[in-house]
């Protein structure tokens, strides 16, 4: 897709410097873009590496001039280059119709303008919306319904019952509705405590390569709308997670969580069964939350077990200071007059 | 199925407080319990959740009652429900037979009583028990050996020479048997130790999704009968698991371990190579046991490196108030008479 | 392959000492060795295994002799052994050919010495060259590009426009090319950053089962020639992994990471965006590297946040003995004089 300097600039609210005609076709790093592609510039420190691009067009800070080059100034440099790229990059629309190699249930409810890659399997009474696209090899199993526009790309399991909300990506590999991880002891052997519930995963919500989603053991697993789980997450039965929240990768939550909205945690994150975050919680990277926690809206927690940041910072400082502050209470006890 | 309180209890070893002839199809959640479901209750807390329910029938603890409703009453409610489960929803026997679409070699052996789903891919020499269940798009390797009613879910791959005993789940997109990591570095390169050991499953093991388990380096990787591994774990080569052992989500355990029997890892734990680790040990979540580390039967560990976990509880405490200690000793150093 | 003890010793850079006819057609531990079964030990701490072994030819450190067996002495015998695997093992060549039931576009263009699986997929131009051979179920994606001698196991997925050098092993399950996990939020939601780049890997790059590598956001991910990758390690957009790198289990580079030549990742391990790690760096168990740090070549490092090795060491030493430092300090300040 093509369009002009005016055009997008109109589209990401910037201002335009220069020749407003400008093509756009693309979007590239300074380094490997051509002319007709757009690149962005957050701080003057990077202003050389768009000096000497091939891009006719830069979109930055106001206040930044390139001479012979054309600039869509802008506050937000990276969030209107992320909406430029939802624009000149709209979803490819499936090219519709079921593979004949696709197994495919009698039962099934495909719409005529969805997209069922080679050699996937979809089981009995699958309900699949307008403009989704099941990738190769894909496995979706009995009564799981996929509403419009989602994206699963090859390879990705959903065990029977699974719903996905519109516009939902999921990635190589990702595993939705799996059992739970629950057992009783006894009789001298571990129980299964029943898995029978489900997983209903929000519109827009992303799910990267390898994640795995168990399903609720009694009541339903829940990822609430716009929300973004990076690769080899293990979400666990029953946890409830809000909307718009981001899980990065490695990051494990146990059963039973409940999760708020707009809520980031960083890579590496444990969070124990039966917590309970808030909403707009920020978690550094290998937070370790204990079971059980509740986690007020707005907090701002690392370490494990977790703590407040910056208590956990200055804890750390301390720690990495202890052989000077043990020496400390050598010499004190050495010069202890009551020791004399 | 359906049964009654009189007989569900009978199997349990409940004691019936109501109406012995209710008739009991099903299992939820309080909340969600249609009036033949069964709930269950292990404390006082929980009783209004019960009352609010549409269940006639509760498990509960000795002494609850409800009013109009039927109580199961037994001392573990939750070992009960789970019983329960194995009653109500005994493995759904396979639908026997082979897919068309499946890829079949023709020295296969798979019982008539096993079912072989869709675009599976069964290699030379596989032999498939009765009853056991292969999923669409599972990959089974030369020469592996399935037991009885195991059941794979899709996209499951057993390298070749696997061997599974009977009643062995493994969920979605397991990998058992991949090359162990393992290289000696020599002549300016990574030289790949010999990976050509195999990996052996003992019976009625559970094994998570997107789990791998690598085959041994010479002999062979063992998991213990009644083990149960939950999602994203990884379990190097010649690792010898225990019987009856619990591994949380994305753990690791490397190579050449030994672990025992009843031993329960928590989530995100790290095992190093060359550990042995006894039976009935608990390790608490993160715990990080470094390499050729031994630890006692019955121990209870934390943190990293491990220690006991009181003691972990103990230290971490002090980490927590290391700034107040260090402006403790700050306070001593300006008073002690010897810097005057 | 069989081959005799001279010739082996020749190749190795070994000497022989005892029969240089002796048979050798496969490698064993001491315990599972039969006769022609070739054996080593690396310690004589060991020297019993191998007395005690039906080996009838024993690779040893210099000065070990074993009544009755050929001794082929060596100063690294492990490494030996891996050397003789490489030539006692050759990968098995591809038995050539297409699976008829693999789906491949008209377009792609596969070496007719290259071996395609059952149910696999090759999308639009892709290319595969001689000797390569892809498993069972595998996705690859359009336009993507294999070398010669590699070897996907069963169900890879490389996304489109993935590039594999020559002889690259990739293990079951492992994801390569998926889109990197980067957002900029606004107006309420969570827009995507365009991930339009590729994925380069190298030369005798080894990825274990269910691992991950994001393409890069607008330029490539790089993975250097002959850097092995364990299971589940989740690689992240716009790293550059240098050569001869090794990351074990469970690990996580972060985003725009550049990563050495030579360095050695422990499992568990988290890097954050943006670091700069050099050359011959060793990172032990559970090392986690704050966003942005450099870390310069030859370091040992340890810990979160990440430290010299020896100075976590120590550090944990002191945690260790806190409650007995924080006792010594209490006692100084009962006997401290300005108290009294």
């Amino acid at each position: 897709m093509k369009t002009t300097a005016r055009e997008l600039a109109d589209y990401m609210g910037a201002q335009v410097i220069g020749n407003p005609a400008a093509v756009i076709a693309g979007l590239a790093s300074p380094e490997s873009a051509a002319a007709e592609d757009l690149i962005y510039i957050d701080s003057p420190r990077f202003a050389k590496r768009a000096v000497a691009s091939a891009a006719q067009c830069v979109l930055a800070i106001p206040g930044l001039e390139f001479p012979g080059k054309t600039v869509l100034a802008a506050a937000q440099p990276k969030f209107c280059f992320a909406k430029a790229a939802a624009w000149l990059f709209p979803p490819v629309p499936a090219h519709p119709g079921i593979h004949p190699s696709a197994v495919v249930a009698l039962s099934a409810n495909i719409s005529v303008s969805a997209a069922v890659g080679p050699c996937a399997v979809i089981d009995d009474d699958v309900e699949i919306g307008e403009g989704t696209q099941v990738g190769a090899l894909c496995s979706i199993g009995r009564g799981s319904r996929l509403g419009r526009n989602c994206r699963l790309y090859p390879r990705v399991t959903l065990y029977p019952g699974t719903k996905l909300g519109d516009g939902v990506i999921v990635h190589a590999g990702a595993v939705i509705g799996s059992d739970g991880f629950g057992y009783v002891f006894g009789e001298g052997r571990h129980w299964k405590f029943p898995q029978i519930g489900t997983v209903e995963i929000g519109d827009d919500v992303e799910i990267g390569a390898n994640t795995t989603i168990d399903r609720g053991s009694l009541g339903a697993t829940l990822v609430g709308a716009g929300t973004k789980i990076d690769n080899l997450v293990q979400i666990g039965h029953n946890v409830q997670l809000g909307a718009n929240t981001i899980v990065a990768g490695l990051s494990g939550i146990s059963g039973s969580c409940t999760i708020g909205s707009g809520t980031v945690i960083a890579a590496q994150v444990g969070i124990g069964d039966h917590c309970t975050v808030g909403n707009n919680v920020t978690m550094g990277g290998r937070t370790g939350v204990l079971p059980g926690k509740i986690v007020r809206d707005g907090a701002m927690i690392s370490g494990f077990p977790s703590r407040p940041m910056e208590r956990f910072k200055e804890q750390q400082g301390w720690v990495s200071r202890l052989p000077e502050l043990a020496a400390r209470v050598k010499k004190l006890e050495r010069e202890n007059p009551a020791r004399k």
